[in-house]
């Protein structure tokens, strides 16, 4: 069989342009981010996490179960969870965008060598997967919970990836041939009608097709999440609501159960209309869902899934800090379901949730050194709690987990942040998250000037204006109120949403965006009871919290909240940051004290001690 | 071996009158419940439950278990989870009591058989267990999760039960050759070093010391108790504290996982300290976690358990009212803990655990019609909840379950709650619940009359005043802020904890307590961040909440609380009920709306639609 080879600008999920996207990405060689807030983060994901990665894998044994996998099974030698083969991808995804973000021989050998483990341990059939190699166990006999399209679906991200970033051609083959497996085992009636317990293979198909230019992938991608929904899905003491099985994506108003594999399959249904295959009426149903979810499962840091119960969301408004679970993974689910539904329709809602996720939910996940994790990001640690769970956040970030989805998650997803920063349309440019660096949409050129966001200005340079009229929409953020926006030294106020400024330009003209970021409180929704009779504070983009250690001789579990005080730059604290003094008092006493909230994702890294980012108002009874 | 055989008043937990309990309880001979509230909830439990609790056990595959495990072991033809035989011990247990509180020919005519077919599946060494014997499974290869002494606990119970009852031999043997089994096994450096996953056998064992006099199961209790706490229990993703076994019993100052392990542990330590068993300090560290637990891991309905994963208590303050699991056994098991620490002590904290739990926490269980249970007793269901979870209390109460653990164990609860009536010491008796009937101290003998909880009066007549000075305790709930005693017409106001009158009795004189029960509202700790801003409705030992049902055209998802109105009788409603009247008012509106609160208890027998005991105060910022 021949494939056209269609490459595309490196970057996760480029709808194809015979798709119904309104919006077309910016990837990695268009938009080259060169310092400030997000770089800071790259460089210290390069150095300290992805660097260390391929040790990881060698010493929690995921490199030895690929290569036992191509020899004789051993029922005895596997190591780990079932789905130890995609911590290995979700890792060669990483390599692969770091290295079309900057390249490195390193990456490139770490890569090769590791696609060359995984090559060699791919069946003739083009089944892959060392669990059931290893052991000797059924394909496909527990597809609730054996993960094996799970693993699939990491692998071919990766694959697509590394084509994308360096048009490698190893992994790119193996991705292939599972992905003609797939075709041959899963698509049609005759075949193996099942689906996978963990969504993620929907995504990847289609994003296999889109590289491809394979219709078939996306067609069977559509065909996983037809099947879903009718309660096949019962394992373990779990019902089908735990793997998004109890009601059909095109019927279901809401997201529910395990939170990553909802999103993930929120995002595999966005990527099938997407790509024009949307004959069954997902797309409404998947706006409602993202609705409804952001009105009543989604935290104010942007993390989803109340429950640790089954990693789940939980009821409308039922919200606790104290016992979320907001998985890493999830944050990034959403972000990556975000931002098809924002190439899908244009709208701002979708980039205010990305940019509220990358900077709270997603980023709490990584410690300011890059090399440990969360895999549990509540926004309340109690006092007095104890755990031997090694996930709960009192037992501070780690180096890896068992389960070790969340690590090479964020790994992936910071190499991979600058594709998410400005999309294209025919003649125009929509810059939607801020950060310094250049943007070339291909018709113009722009140059970003921010310390976003730390400062209010953004400054827009227009480096080659190209020889047309375009247009540049930029993103006024639904939590700013007072913004402005100049050209041609005229300021003027703007609203949120996307402030489109269409000219022809000129080379060195400007673009200022002012996004002013006084600290602010914020309230709950009435129905969200666990946080009843509190605030948050927020700066611009940023949640903030209350940590035990800035706090001596202050019990915060007792702290209640008065008024805001002033935002002070402290460059000797966590990195360079921006405190919220305020004023509080302790619960049944008069008397002021000064307490001070720093920015949420930068908690526990002086240890894990009490913390909150909801804190009480004195309760006033009738 | 012989044994004396020291037949006890037919009650649970009867400490040997040479341990260090300072009350001795008195069982269902000496405490005769006449009528009223609690007599009404044990004839519905004879006649809807216990009566169908045989066929319950056919159905199921309970008895088919048993039965197949006389035979030859058949991998496939095992049925249910592992721990299926508890189930049928403890339908016995409550048959045993229920034949105590009022015999009838069917109940022992069900019981004989029954514990035939049970003895008939013990082993020649004593072991029986239906899952290892009827699979072919090794014994003692899965102690975390097999539950075989779990099963074991509960064939102890209904043995020493119906000893205590009807002299009963049969399980009784069958009780002492596992005893002598588990002596064999378990006891000394020798044998099996190991403890099961699940607490109870500790209870069981000194229930069974106590019934037998001998004194090495009470030992190996001890050992059971002191093996615990080491983390030697991690399985199937769980973490020593799952099965409280993280932290030494002594050395531990609060209680965590798994709820009902964790009280049925506490509660088995507690027993070995009544039997002067208690070496290793044992005592000062459960009345520290019994403190603790009702400080900060008790939901204001007595129920216990915060979370449905791993069934657990939460953190300190960790109380949502809205995914609150306080399972029906958990409530069970503190009633059990509290009722050992109460012998103990003889303080009142202990006694008024006892009655909010059985009032709310534990009552809310069932069904009115006395047929149907909740594994699950949240304090609030909101509106738009779904689950395809049987447990979750959206989908009503139910029959059965697969995990049948808390109908049957209600069934014993409600049939032996007559011995958790009152106590007795040399010279006095002590009465800590409140229900018409007559309790026989042996020095004394005492008629009570009362509609309690729905009326203030409790009326207590010496019938028999015996032949010296006695003291007569009653207990004043510590929710009476005005109760009275009336005793030779002076009426004389008396304070929370037991009010003791000591003087050589008259047969025909009365002390009446009164106690006066107007509405009140409850606001939380403020720590309890799930309840800031709330009230609670209570009105003598019963929790109240807010039904949708009552409340056509206003969602109580957004009830605020005003002001509490009248309490009204409504013999119409939910088998007759007082019900309290309050204003309300519809989030962010002025207009006063009336509204009614219902007890817990009675909740969901209308249908299971949203209810919340806790209701929000409006809120008000600065």
């Amino acid at each position: 069989m021949t494939r056209s080879s269609v490459r595309h600008d490196p970057m996760p999920a480029q709808p194809s342009m015979d798709g119904i996207a309104v919006l077309q990405p910016l990837g990695l060689a268009a938009v080259r981010l060169s310092d400030g807030f997000w770089v800071e983060r790259q460089q210290v994901n390069r150095n300290a996490a992805i660097a260390s990665g391929r040790q990881r894998l060698e010493v929690a044994g995921n490199l030895e179960n690929l290569t036992r996998a191509a020899g004789h099974a051993d029922p005895d030698a596997y190591r780990g969870p079932y789905f130890m083969d995609s911590d290995v991808y979700k890792w060669l995804e990483a390599v692969a965008w770091e290295f079309a973000r900057e390249p490195g021989d390193e990456l490139r050998r770490d890569f090769d060598e590791i696609a060359t483990i995984v090559a060699a341990a791919q069946q003739s059939d083009g089944y892959l997967n060392s669990y059931v190699q290893v052991t000797g166990s059924p394909r496909y006999a527990d597809l609730a919970f054996g993960h094996e399209l799970y693993c699939y679906g990491h692998l071919l991200q990766a694959a697509v990836a590394a084509r994308r970033a360096f048009g490698d051609n190893r992994l790119w083959q193996v991705a292939l041939n599972v992905g003609d497996h797939l075709v041959r085992t899963f698509a049609g009636d005759g075949g193996n009608r099942g689906i996978d317990g963990h969504p993620i293979i929907e995504m990847a198909l289609v994003e296999l097709a889109r590289e491809s230019d394979d219709r078939r992938y996306a067609e069977l991608a559509r065909t996983f999440v037809e099947r879903r929904g009718y309660n096949t899905l019962r394992a373990h003491g779990r019902h089908p609501s735990y793997f998004a099985d109890r009601v059909p994506v095109r019927e279901s108003t809401t997201v529910e159960g395990h939170a990553v594999r909802a999103v993930y399959l929120a995002a595999g249904a966005t990527d099938v209309v997407l790509e024009g295959l949307d004959d069954a009426g997902y797309f409404a149903a998947l706006r409602t869902q993202w609705q409804n979810m952001v009105a009543a499962k989604t935290y104010v840091t942007g993390g989803l899934g109340s429950r640790w119960d089954g990693e789940a969301f939980g009821d409308p408004y039922e919200l606790p800090p104290d016992v979320a679970y907001c998985e890493t993974c999830a944050a990034i689910g959403s972000v990556q379901w975000s931002w098809r539904m924002l190439l899908a329709t244009g709208e701002v809602q979708y980039a205010d949730l990305i940019e509220r996720t990358l900077f709270n939910g997603m980023l709490a996940g990584v410690s300011l050194d890059g090399d440990e994790f969360f895999y549990v990001n509540a926004l309340q640690l109690r006092s007095d709690v104890v755990s031997d769970d090694h996930r709960h956040p009192v037992n501070g970030r780690r180096g890896w987990f068992d389960v070790a989805c969340c690590p090479p998650n964020v790994m992936r997803t910071l190499a991979s942040l600058g594709g998410y920063v400005a999309t294209r349309t025919a003649d125009g440019v929509q810059v939607h998250q801020y950060a310094s660096g250049t943007i070339d949409a291909g018709t113009a050129r722009l140059r970003v000037q921010t310390a976003y966001p730390w400062d209010d200005v953004v400054d827009i340079e227009v480096e080659e204006p190209g020889d047309r009229e375009f247009e540049i929409a930029v993103r006024i953020p639904a939590w700013c109120a007072s913004a402005t926006v100049t050209v041609d030294e005229d300021e003027h106020p703007v609203s949120p949403g996307y402030h489109r400024v269409r000219r022809q330009w000129r080379a060195g003209e400007h673009l200022r965006v002012r996004l002013p970021q006084p600290a602010r409180v914020t309230v709950g929704h009435p129905r969200a009871d666990a946080v009843r009779g509190c605030v948050a504070i927020e700066r611009g983009p940023l949640v903030y919290c209350v940590e035990q250690v800035d706090h001596p001789g202050l019990a915060i579990d007792d702290l209640e909240f008065r008024s805001l005080g002033a935002v002070e730059r402290v460059e000797e604290l966590l990195g360079g940051i921006d405190v919220v003094r305020f004023t509080a008092a302790a619960h049944g006493s008069d008397q002021d004290v000064a307490a001070s909230a720093v920015p949420f994702f930068a908690w526990a890294n002086r240890g894990a001690a009490p913390m909150r980012v909801w804190l009480p108002l004195a309760q006033v009874l009738p």
